[in-house]
């Protein structure tokens, strides 16, 4: 078995939210010039990341998000709409600055950071950080996706960046993924980690018709029987049903939660690297915001199982981070409530104690 | 009866979204590098603007939010958890820069416009546009709010503010209220619309205990048989049961309409004015967007009837044009991507075609 002192040093700084704080914070926003709870979501969030911050009142964060992408030997099974030679593609378009997410991370004024963690063809673009822990997953239809030791070594450097930023000053981190195949892989660990049957969390990802989800359903019922392994352990489901993205950005959100940096999750492969980290720290769902919740049907069952409840339903069904950077603006917006409106006693409105 | 010459001849000039437009910002977006309709809602907010501005790629617009403010003779059947005095002094906080939708527009990057539409104590702020038509509503509950020459005042008025905005280079125009006591308006308003019982439209507002909820039932339903002539005609139903933020707003959605520029919806008083809008002209409805689904039960079967879907749903119960403003960044995020995303083949990546 694989030493996993680091993992476990990381996962023991992980503090639970600082209850103070909270109640410091829902107590001036109490304060405000607007009836009790009003803002509804927009408060709880700003008391979450008081909680998480341990300050009553957080200052307005610089964000960053964290776009990670592999490759997935499982792609060759056919459970995709697009060739495997996309990933690259698209890494090469993230780097160029084309893609959705680049645009969606220059109007939510957040930093990109493009890691390529195991892309069957390196990018090579100066642009895109390489931490990469080989040249696409070996199909899980057939046996584990990485070693063990690659899937701590995959979070432990997820878990190294998110501190990285940290150091720089980002203060709210979004994860987003890229990779073609990579909803099988999350269906599968979603089944081991959730205790599920493959046919309640494998959808049509990007575009399957009802006959390829039929199919990506039997791989992931392969999948799971090829590693039994998956169903004792959530580090071994992680590395034998994941991806190196996934292990990445599991890392990159436990790094989060020990730095108490709320982490912006994205849709169904980030829910599932997020699951990952909550079974390894389950305080670390304490620094977790959904962002939006994905049509796929085991993302449901993942933010339920986290009792997060997503900010946006806007039928997003692209991954990269593009849900997180849309949900970046309402968090702003809380703190800015906090920061930023009158109290009933500065302004003379009469407070009627609702 | 009132001689509405101006108001038809605003209606006649609303013209059908342009189909063409629409055909061609979906056939761009369907060159982006992303699976086809990804980008869910966000797309059809693109394709929608593009068939009202009638551009395949409407440029990204500056955006105004209108906060409408009107006392209402009703509050003095205790229907509110605020004393009437609030509007005047939350109008006093507008001016001052203090309260959520100051913030709120702030982080949307929206100018605020604030007007009296005819509150109790008029506000003579210079930050606040006075377009008065009383000083509050007469009583619902025993009679007509105003006269309908008032109300077609107060709804030309909101149709000149847009178009007004629209000329100074507005091309997004966000609607918000106060005004203490208005969910009850917006109750009998909607309940005369729509043709259904006080009982499906009466909710808490911002703060009702159920002992108050049922205590405003009936008042509605008091309002309701007080005003006969609700039932036989939307402008009176506007007229007899709205209140002059509510007919200033109409004419705002209206004016909007007219000018092929969308109106981002807030919560209920806000969707009551455009259903008086839509039932005055139905082609208006083609410009509004619904930013947030509020927790009244009115507000569901407004965007019902109108057939809109929001974009949030955060338990927003504020008012102001809270919603409104947190949804522009997601119409902003819309036509980032059609502006500024590459296509397959500009970025070399392979197309599916899904």
């Amino acid at each position: 078995m694989t030493d996993r002192t680091h993992l476990d040093a990381l996962v023991a700084r992980i503090r639970p939210p600082d209850e103070g704080a909270r109640a410091a914070c829902q107590a001036e926003l109490d304060l405000k010039t607007k009836p009790r709870g009003s803002l509804g979501r927009l408060e709880q969030l700003a008391v979450q990341i008081a909680g998480l911050t341990g300050s009553a009142a957080p200052p307005q964060p610089d964000a960053a998000i964290v776009v990670a992408a592999g490759d997935h030997g499982v792609a060759a099974e056919g459970v995709s709409a697009y060739p495997a030679e996309v990933t690259a593609q698209m890494v090469a378009n993230f780097a160029a600055g084309g893609a959705a997410i680049n645009v969606l991370a220059r109007q939510a004024g957040a930093r990109l950071v493009v890691v390529d963690a195991g892309v069957a063809v390196p990018a090579g673009a100066p642009e895109v950080r390489a931490l990469r822990f080989g040249a696409g997953t070996a199909n899980i239809a057939a046996g584990p996706a990485m070693p063990e030791s690659t899937a701590l070594a995959a979070v432990l450097a997820g878990a190294a960046l998110a501190a990285e930023l940290v150091d720089e000053g980002i203060g709210l981190i979004g994860v987003g993924e890229m990779g073609i195949g990579n909803t099988t892989p999350t269906s599968a660990l979603t089944a081991a980690l959730l205790g599920t049957a493959a046919e309640n969390v494998t959808g049509p990802g990007t575009g399957l018709d009802p006959a390829g989800v039929a199919h990506k359903v039997g791989v992931v019922r392969r999948a799971l029987a090829a590693n039994p392994a998956a169903a004792a352990d959530p580090f071994s489901a992680l590395a034998s049903l994941g991806g190196f993205e996934i292990a990445v950005l599991t890392g990159v959100i436990l790094g989060s939660a020990t730095a108490r940096v709320p982490v912006v999750l994205d849709g169904f492969i980030t829910g599932a690297a997020a699951l990952a980290a909550a079974r390894l720290a389950p305080a670390a769902a304490a620094a977790m915001i959904a962002a939006h919740r994905s049509p796929e049907p085991g993302h449901g069952l993942i933010l339920d199982d986290l009792g997060l409840e997503p900010l946006l339903d806007l039928r997003l069904r692209l991954g990269e981070g593009s849900g997180a950077a849309l949900a970046i603006p309402l968090v702003r917006s809380a703190l800015a409530v906090l920061h930023e409106m009158a109290s009933f006693a500065s302004a003379g409105v009469t407070d009627a104690g609702r």
